[in-house]
């Protein structure tokens, strides 16, 4: 398959037109609007929100946090348009309001806008493009803005929005008075296609493609930057991440043209945020070549570089991608920001293709990489998602670089846009099964879909169908990858079920009341990761639907979870917990546990003389998601086999 | 058994009584002097010598390298002074004398001397002593000038660094008008010692003692500096290692007074550096305190956070030790320069104590972790020494942080020094099998210890004494950790040999002529890391006699490291190999490939679902050492199990 024409392309189903209402995702999605969004604002107070006031107040100096501080203020009024997109707060709406207004003081006169520079350094806008991510907050604005807008239909921070996007538009270019570079943190360039989409500005969409066209071209700013440190402003030099002392561009994705990479690398965020704009564009312009791009990177990244977990980038010095099969489990560093970017990127894909392989990745890092990121109650965060732990690895409630807790939260609040799809001729996709409603249009016909599904924990899911008239159309219900048997049922009875492409498509006339089944297996899959990944030689990992698990500590009664031994081929059991970690299913079986007798004071010793003694184990593996909210123990996902 | 009273401390044959004719080592010390000293010195004449160039001329700025440069210099004057002390090298000992007289030249009136400040910031001396190294710097000019003073008997670089001393002596103390301060980077403790040794003077001593009483207390000047970054000079700032935010010492293991500390933390070099400088004053002070803070620092270490390969220093960001059992082996720092520490501080170890045990870490430390750490041919070096590689780690001839060659360098030059000790009642100890001879003096007589052995690759090796009269002595033979059965015969005929406590020991009346040979039997020995390592889980790794062996993908015939699987109880077979890696002895036996059949275009799949298909492959592997002399291709230490 490949990508569809533009004007074939799937458009998600609107978030003001999707409620849930969902055994899983009810309580986190409360607690994210609740406890969350609550405990971020709070922390916005502190550091961000005094930035801008500093601003709006006409003071200098007195910046504090991290240089690209406003963004986590604009990645909060993005999550917070979220939920007002979906329920009535008129409190959140009212400390929406008061924030936009205090952003829109903040703005300059010529329409630019950055808290670090207006205090700190006004004299040196636009200098130092690598490191000082103006551009990076101008994308995360834009998006709050569209956010906003499209969930109130107001202006007031679009306003904002588009005068800082005009005002770059007029800075940045090719011609002998502009300033030619990128963004050394890529966004920017999605969110501008994000502000096309709602303005029907083609401007908007032309600055996009020239960042795209000239990231990694050597006449650009970047390079130049890093040659003339002395010349750039701000607090962080543009050269710090150098390749043998020499800077190489690729940290930024910026070491070759964008329709030459063929590898992913660099910073894991940037590069999840560049592939989305690129996906936006190409849903814009449809052009082969940057399709393919997408397509080479995309596989290069699923197949080589990417955690179980839908985890990416394995290196904490520069929070990206290394070289292929570097999976490193214990210090991999899995940022959940960027699991969120495979998230977007993914979702792009899927918009361009209408394939459900999209969707199986998208689905492994929400569920796992991105889920992991915030503990239970909604209040710590990780920055890193380690596939093992020593018992030294702990959520914290907030971070010196505050990116991560806000991205999960604007996440979660839009999740409602991730669950359905329609192509041009109405017809219908479930792509992710959350039970609630959505409203659609079919034929001209209102239509209500609803769903009720005990996913990720149970096998059945019905999709309703509420309709006036009868409408005719082709439902596609995506059929996870993990899912090797699929029974479908339409108003009870049977149907033909082939899920070759990755649906079940039911094409039919539907009339009210109409309804459809799916039984999903779910067996507890054990998984082999490639030969070539040395970590995980001879390692198995379980994963039952969409949720990888683990084993904890805290579960192990006394065994450390590397004395573990599993026989891959062994039986194990499913147990649902209702009070375990807000409920979960466990995967129990046996196990073997190496004996740690005579080892005091070794650490090495001859394999002939270890302890014939293993103890049988209770093997209890709790969903990835989970760990870490008993304490942090030990733990880890892919167990020796026997 | 425990620390000998002081005056019963074993002492090193010194390097000028030793001479050594190893078919092992001739080729490696042979290169270390010809190439590369010469190739360092190259690199001195670059940067470092440069910078005493302009201070000697009165210039003002311009210094490169890094702001610890002078040390590289130090460095190579320590292991040219050794080379000189074991050869007649006119030329060698020109450059070594036109060099101190640079060196000289560049000292300040008052004593001071460090290259950096004086061009760069002659204002702020002693200001940031966290991270600005010129304790450490001074440290290594005095264990050069003594190391000169020891080949030679000259005092030209002794006077330098007596009067630098002397400097410091006024500078430093807890008198009203001192600088009340510790090193960043610990080393002069240890040059201290060794300058009270060759001077007598105690005031030396009584410095050494006051750098390591007072580190970790909080009214010392690091932890201000920390918190008055703006009052330090210097590149780098004083709090670049922050744990959450707070200094808190422990990189510099100045977190706790030194005889609080129980477990080895931070930077790994500088950990190795203070242990062997706390052990040269409990030589000479017999305090029991520190010598209980050492043994159980060493004990946390050797049972917990140390490599097969005597590596040390899991973690890359701050070059040091991480938490119990994070023996990580892609990803191990393990740095070349804190191995040689390790082989610094188990010397020492053992001159306080005759346990054979602190020989046994020195030896896994110097024949894997340290010999590794350069080129067969001499020219490149590592600086990280992982015990798996995807391919992408290679030796590099310099690096801008140039610790590692010259600290490899003055060991090389040093080895002799390692091989033989006696104790006050002049009872004579052979510590490593390298062939040659020492001249030592017992009874009043002297005596000649011949060494004939063909380690690590043989079993036997042959101690012969040449004596004009008969001598009545013990000898002491080492029997390694790793030697389970050892056989002693003297003049031919076979001795009882209890090698109970690490020895094999022979008490007789000797004659010239007479011989002891021992052979140790040199079984492949396959090793298991304790259950608490997850990394090395159901993974094996080979030994024999000293050298731990890897896999290198050179040998494997197409297939990579991470695709074997090896049966511990298979049999497997020694090789001699002349014509490989400068002639090795590999070992070899039958393993496992797993299939990669069936993987194409898949990162993860079912257990079930692999090919069973796995051919047996030829496992072939090479001392560790010797790894990427053939290009940087997949190595792996420990391997899967079957």
């Amino acid at each position: 398959m490949t990508r569809r024409p533009t004007d074939e392309r799937l458009d998600p189903v609107p978030l003001t037109d999707v409620s849930i209402d969902d055994g899983f995702w009810n309580d986190r999605l409360e607690t994210n609007r609740e406890v969350t969004l609550e405990h971020q604002y709070d922390r916005l107070g502190e550091r961000s929100l005094e930035n801008f006031r500093r601003v709006r107040d006409g003071k200098t100096g007195g910046f504090q946090g991290m240089w690209f501080e406003d963004s986590d203020t604009y990645k909060w009024l993005e999550a917070a348009s979220y939920v007002l997109a979906t329920r009535d707060d008129p409190e959140l709406r009212e400390r929406v309001e008061e924030v936009i207004e205090l952003v829109g003081a903040a703005q300059e006169e010529d329409g630019y806008l950055n808290t670090y520079f207006a205090l700190e350094e006004p004299e040196n806008r636009w200098t130092n493009l690598n490191m000082m991510h103006e551009l990076y907050c101008a994308g995360h604005l834009i998006e709050a803005a569209v956010a906003h807008h499209r969930a109130t239909g107001e202006t007031s921070l679009l306003a904002v929005a588009t005068d800082l996007a005009d005002h770059i538009d007029g800075v940045f270019g090719t011609g002998p008075d502009d300033l030619d570079g990128v963004p050394g943190h890529e966004g920017i360039e999605l969110a501008l296609v994000k502000l096309y989409r709602v303005t029907d500005e083609e401007r908007y969409l032309d600055l996009a493609q020239y960042f795209v066209d000239r990231r990694g071209r050597e006449d650009t700013r970047l390079g130049w930057e890093a040659e003339h440190p002395d010349e750039t402003g701000g607090d962080v030099p543009p050269d710090i991440f150098l390749e043998d002392g020499k800077w190489d561009g690729s940290y930024a994705q910026a070491h070759e043209p964008v329709r030459e990479q063929e590898t992913v690398d660099g910073h894991a965020v940037r590069a999840m945020y560049l592939y989305s704009g690129v996906a936006d564009l190409v849903a814009e312009t449809g052009e082969d070549d940057l399709y393919r791009t997408l397509e080479t990177l995309w596989t290069n990244m699923t197949t080589k570089r990417m955690y179980v977990t839908g985890g990416i980038g394995s290196e904490s010095a520069h929070e990206g991608f290394t070289v292929d099969y570097d999976l490193r489990n214990r210090t991999a560093y899995a940022e959940t920001c960027a699991a969120i970017g495979s998230v977007f990127w993914n979702h792009r894909m899927f918009q361009l293709t209408g394939e459900a392989r999209f969707y199986d990745v998208l689905e492994r890092a929400l569920y796992n990489g991105v889920l992991a990121g915030v503990s239970l109650d909604g209040t710590s965060f990780f920055y890193e998602n380690p596939l093992e732990s020593l018992g030294h690895h702990h959520r914290a409630g907030w971070f010196q670089c505050a990116c991560c807790p806000p991205n999960v939260a604007r996440l979660f609040a839009s999740l409602g846009e991730y669950v359905y799809a329609q192509g041009p001729d109405d017809d219908v996709y479930v792509t992710l099964y959350v039970g609630g409603e959505a409203d659609l249009s079919v034929d001209g016909a209102d239509v209500t879909l609803t769903q009720e599904t005990d996913y990720p924990w149970g096998d059945s899911t019905t999709v309703g169908i509420e309709t006036e008239t009868p409408v005719e159309t082709a439902l596609h219900l995506r059929v996870p990858e993990w899912c090797e048997d699929v029974a479908a049922s339409v108003n009870g009875e049977r149907v033909e079920a082939d899920a070759g492409d990755g649906y079940v498509v039911i094409e039919r006339a539907w009339t009210d009341g109409d309804s459809v089944t799916l039984d999903f297996a779910l067996p507890v899959r054990r998984l082999a990761a490639h030969p070539d990944v040395p970590d995980d030689a001879d390692r198995v990992a379980f994963q039952r639907g969409p949720l990888v698990y683990c084993v904890e500590e805290a579960d192990l009664d006394g065994v450390a979870p590397s004395h573990l031994r599993v026989d891959p081929g062994s039986t194990v059991e499913t147990r649902e917990e209702a009070d375990l970690l807000d409920g979960v299913v466990t995967i129990e079986g046996d196990a073997r546990a190496v004996s740690t007798e005579g080892w005091e004071g070794a650490l090495y010793r001859e394999y002939d003389d270890l302890a014939d003694d293993e103890s049988v184990a209770t093997l209890t593996a709790i969903p990835y998601y989970g760990w870490d909210n008993r304490g942090a123990g030990r733990m880890r996902v892919w167990l020796p086999t026997d």
